[in-house]
């Protein structure tokens, strides 16, 4: 008996999906472990146990599969961070900041993702797949504004201001704190580079608490 | 008649300051061509007029290039940022957050550098390299902090919270802004992606504003 062809196409509409998603998560488990910087498609397929050329079917190039872990990973922050929001009626700007650093810092492939997406990821990969990016991190920075309008009376604009420091610092610290084993003996062995020591959650929880409290006064 | 052979070693130590001057130029203008990622070790080499393998007796790799470039860069804009500050007796946290986001956002190149360091140009260096680079740095970080703290009465780490997020953000927010020609046209031709363009001076004016009004609030 042979199967109808909706069902055939079915099959295969699954199929892909379970294969993309098998991908992105040996490309996470890869970046977790040494950095996104140091991961390639090559190292991805080995990963997942495809030819590289059988990898290309599903993203066009390396960039196109961090790009879309980096939408996930807005998706995935923004309802964490939200849920915190949420539960709570009336919150002081430290509480907010407080929000913010922590659930940042929990996420370090996010924070690694979040400075490489404009450097790199962005530039190599097709434009239509620019734009679902931005509409993903567009609609997500407004569900995030809706909960600090509704929390701190933010209006549009510094919403998109406090959203844009805590994700752009985010990025910048985690690359300024994680710059590889060799370079960190460097920095805590000379007594000279002590400042050059980065760490993500304190210091941007005082920079968001300082940006909120001004921003409210 | 023969010269001193010290002679001969002074005339070449100069040969090889004016050289090394040129290869730095012609990176530099590269650089604010085209985008700092876009220029390799070749481009420089044809830019200046040498063979590569001749330009790798003087760098050794395109990142050790860039670095001395940002080493440059700090001690530059950290001058011309301490002469805006060193004119006011007393100032205002607006007038402080002012005078970053001025001389950050009129140095493009500086601000593309400051996002690709830690991510690019401190990984592909000597641990040599990196120590000098961090030093000039922390060396300008504590230059400017002794001038907020004149003017404001920031303590050591407060200042370093500032100057961490001002050249952080210059350089999160300049790559943010400079997307490349092909998506920027995207971004302001699809009205769904108008909070996508950034523009750089302003918003880091606010919040460095705003971080300023919180702290010494």
């Amino acid at each position: 008996m042979t199967q109808p062809a909706s069902f055939h196409r079915a099959r295969s509409a699954e199929a892909k999906q379970v294969r993309e998603a098998a991908i992105l998560e040996a490309a996470r488990t890869l970046g977790r472990e040494r950095g996104i910087r140091d991961v390639t498609l090559t190292d991805i397929a080995a990963q997942v146990g495809m030819h590289k050329s059988a990898l290309l079917r599903y993203f066009e190039t390396r960039e196109r599969i961090f790009l879309e872990l980096t939408a996930q990973g807005w998706r995935e922050w923004s309802a964490a961070l939200r849920a915190l929001l949420q539960a709570r009626d009336a919150a002081d700007s430290a509480a907010v900041a407080d929000a913010f650093a922590a659930t940042l810092a929990a996420r370090p492939v996010f924070c690694d993702l979040l400075a490489q997406a404009p450097l790199n990821l962005e530039r190599n990969v097709s434009l239509e797949a620019v734009r679902d990016f931005k509409l993903v991190t567009l609609h997500e920075v407004a569900l995030i504004g809706a909960e600090v309008d509704r929390l701190l009376g933010l209006d549009e604009q510094q919403a998109l201001d406090l959203i844009s420091t805590a994700t752009g610092m985010a990025g910048a610290l985690w690359q300024m704190a994680s710059p590889g084993p060799r370079i960190r003996e460097l920095y805590v062995t000379d007594p000279r580079l002590g400042h050059a020591v980065v760490e993500v959650e304190p210091r941007l929880r005082r920079i968001l608490t300082a940006f909120l409290a001004g921003t409210t006064a």
